[in-house]
């Protein structure tokens, strides 16, 4: 089968690769749609270290082709969502409620990372059962693969960042998961939910997906403008969807004692992440920081679905670019160098 | 200055009264707004035990006319919203994050039970600075009214029930308590919501505030039919709105193990409330019974208001009937024997 | 091999049966040691239905005998513990936080239920790498059998109880799950814990294991010495370790508002079990009713041990009596019928 | 009356002072017995900038003088524990279950800070019925005075860390507030504790007071051994006890994923404190960062003391020196120095 790889750090192609073929708790699926992601660029970058020919993505839905001894709710034929994040749920770590950390930090990524990911004509799922779910006959492949990574860590953000009801949220940064974590807030019934993003085409989709306000850090401070917005007051939540140092320390600086710092970032570079001491309260302001790696399984899945089927939010807006699987040498390098407004590039099998 | 009272068990009537006056902590306000609640009716009917004179209400806006020498944040000609419970702040239980109960069970609530009501030209409120809200410019005191109990109550309803984005959830009755219940289960990011009633004024309405199913207890069993929406599955959560015994066994029975019946029902009859012990898994099930009442001061009404200011939910939907205050009795009667499909009745000072 | 059945309702003794084997993700253990539970009591009553041979016994500790293909952790020869509760990890309710009710309400819960127990040479463990556990040196097996149930459960009891340092906690029972709660209350930091119970050398070890003060209802009131002993508060946390109606009603009764009634009794008697309305605030006094089945799995097992291995606890003052497997038609009899002041029964194989 | 104040930056001396008067909530207490803080030293030393004739201490016991006339509890004569931090419980933080941070960041703390300190023969207490607990007989005031800070801190850092029953948990630094931690860690359930300390009179304390094991960072690499005892996984909870931007660094790297930090240090130096990238999972390994400043109020001292009262702890052993109030200079230099393997110092007025 026909397979796109990071041949090594910095270098992609297409590979012929061998059919993938399930273990006894395991299917193999055959894709259908696929999403790519800053994480392929990233991984790509070297950032998760070397890799040979490993097969890249992680967002995909598909049409399961074979299963194992083992598997009981799916059968070859089934539309299925499979998560980006694919966790062993009998691990010390998945028992204690931290699945994505399974096996090892961040031990739940699998895909594109300890074994072949979805941009592919198959791909391998371990623990079928658990990190599967069947899509809804009212939710199409082009909307269902957003569940996988966008809906699910946007929303985690929001999720962590324990927001009350009428709450006052900061989202920094609107890229997708930034997006999603924008919808997100607004599910969690935030109040007051601030986008903060220079670029137009995202700042309006920010609006379209409940952003009561956007701040253009291009064009005033956002510490100052955020404590405005607020009655001087800060957010009860600052979700961090960028990954940057600076950004996490605005975060800090925004959030009100008693909040919450809600992590979705990837923070890829320097040897520290920095918090502002005074800001932070001296380390005594009750300013809890967040972190998680997007959640998976099948009864996330299953959640997310529902939130499609019944139509909380439409995810396909961010779909700026669609590509056939045999163009992906030009989709990812769009989606890599960021060209013509991309926010997420579709892949169709 | 006028009032309208309870004069003993069944009998109500306009009583003059004189003007209340703050101790250092309290202010007194001006009614512009109040609104009947159907646990002014059973106050009258005994529900609280015998009562001389006292004045009815619970849910009223107005002006600051006078403030007690602590107060510091409100003065005389504030427009403010009062929740219907105040509760005393520095008690145990409010420190302990049950301010509700501070004092005594229920002892948050003290209008119209343990000191005169809202149903006045005048009232008094305790602890003036933690239990009042500035209502700000875009919101009328007609919308405002409404958070005083029946936002504040219904979310509750849907908070305590510990809703996942994309969880299900069913709402039984959709009086106005169950509708902002149902309103609430949309802010926490259900991905479906069920509306238990009958009348299709109330059933309308339902939809409007985001019931994505309706069942009609008259047409159908309502355990049956739950069970068929959701896979056999039942409901990560159960909103028990009404305060019936039948109706609290239904939630517990619909409820999914794991799953939470929040109730926000106040039931006044019976010596027991009953649990149907094999579908609550033989006290196994992992199934919680969560209650409380009302949540009350002002940080709750300041993210109420925040809620209506960015429009996410308009209660005044809810408002079926207007009445002047001189009308108050013909106003109390309708609310009372529930004529003329009324909801809620909004009484203009 | 020889295992120890129910034959059918209400008839116990020996049984030749074939050894199990496992299956992939499986083990078979070599039981060294067990303890009869008033569960295995209720089943043979026929609590859970009829049953036809059913191995009984779910609490014991063995040595691996064999391992399927994908069992990674586990090899013949380890001396492991084995939960009560045997989840699979990957369903639903156990990646929703709930993993013993996974695949059905209280679907955890396996041996002597839904497959054969313990109570035999040989028995058999779905997801072995999940569910065992190896026992540290320093832990001898008489000890670490206390783990599969007893300290699971009784613990839970205090985890549900939402027991905050200094508070106060009360135990209703202090039979073995009781007991455990009580040690449970204890390691959460309770500032005072009251025992009821009426058995004296149940009393005796209640205050071994932590009770500050005895209430026996034989003698006294209990909600009414226990207001006394609170300075008429109630207490934050009251667990039920019985399983009966006016227990639970009791615990409902002395709990104060925003404090949690915490379940561990198997509830087997009634349509109902039944909470007193005014003591229960109608419905609004933010009292809390928890329930759950004993927690089972891998890190539970481990964390559990870890309290052995350090001497947190010492529950095997609740050995009263040892019996060799060949003993079992008399140990059962001693259980069942409460015989000579029996708390637990330990087995040696 | 007599007090001793923080002349200036750096600067310290007795001086007389008129007796505080009550506000309508208020008393004045006749101190009886204070401790001295580190917190004292860095006041001093300028870490909240300058201040002029302020009365330092915060941690007091003593006998109500004076009461307001909107005191309900006290009353003159009534032996009393004030908390260090003394919130004002109407503000939304308070509402919003963070009191300590009512009114501004870390705005519950007013003893020499935001007014006069305990360290003189009389001193104020805001809101008195809500910050003052009544002393029980059986706890002497040498011992009681511990809670106003040490206990209610060292508690916060165990209770914000999430320790599970079994859980384990290292807390980095052994003075009082470390010591406590450790205490609290052992109140809360941990399985294993770990206490980083060099001095040997402070290591002896800690095993006093629960830790299971002794790691000296001037004998070994912190990390490699915390990794070594938990056979490579890092511990569920650590508690920074010092407030130095190295021990939180090695704080973060000892946490497991799914872990917390619980900060209860001051941070004093520097711009930033800094979390290393790499070993918080890049942002990803739910790795929570939690911090807080000492919780005050009635409940939390009526907890603590009953702590005290049935013997889980004696903080008194943490009592190195004993002065009387007049001296004072020698004392205060005893601590700031941290002379003589100075603990705490005692006051006696």
């Amino acid at each position: 089968m026909k397979a796109f790889v990071m041949k090594e750090i910095g270098r992609v192609g297409f590979l012929e690769k061998p059919l993938p073929r399930p273990g006894p708790n395991d299917a193999v699926v055959r894709t259908t749609r696929a999403l790519i992601c800053t994480s392929d660029s990233h991984t790509v970058a070297g950032g998760i270290g070397p890799r040979e020919n490993l097969t890249l993505g992680h967002e995909a839905v598909g049409v399961v082709h074979d299963v194992g001894s083992e598997v009981k709710i799916f059968q070859p034929g089934d539309r299925v969502l499979v998560g980006a994040i694919t966790p062993e749920w009998g691990q010390p770590a998945a028992q204690a409620g931290y699945s994505s950390q399974s096996g090892a930090p961040l031990g739940g990524w699998k895909f594109s990372n300890s074994k072949d990911g979805v941009f592919a004509e198959y791909f391998h799922v371990n623990e079928a059962d658990a990190n599967m779910a069947k899509i809804p006959d009212a939710v199409p492949d082009d909307m269902a693969v957003y569940c996988a990574d966008m809906l699910s860590t946007g929303f985690m953000g929001a999720e962590h960042g324990n927001i009350p009801i009428g709450g006052t949220v900061a989202v920094l940064a609107q890229g997708p998961v930034g997006l999603m974590a924008t919808a997100g807030a607004r599910l969690r019934g935030a109040g007051f939910v601030i986008g903060v993003e220079s670029v137009p085409a995202r700042q309006t989709l920010a609006r379209t997906y409940g952003a009561d306000e956007i701040v253009d850090f291009t064009k005033e401070d956002v510490v100052d403008r955020i404590f405005e917005l607020t009655g001087r007051e800060g957010v009860d939540t600052a979700i961090e969807a960028l990954g940057a140092d600076s950004t996490f320390q605005t975060a800090v600086k925004i959030t009100k004692p008693g909040g919450t710092v809600s992590n979705t970032g990837y923070f890829g570079e320097g040897e520290f992440v920095r918090i502002p001491r005074v800001e932070w309260g001296v380390g005594m302001a009750d300013k809890t920081i967040a972190t998680g790696l997007c959640p998976g399984g099948r009864l996330r899945m299953e959640r997310l679905l529902r939130v499609l089927e019944n139509k909380r939010v439409d995810p396909t807006l961010m779909t700026t670019h669609t590509f056939r699987f045999d163009e992906m040498e030009r989709a990812f390098e769009v989606a890599d160098r960021k060209l013509d407004d991309v926010i997420k590039p579709l892949i169709v099998f």
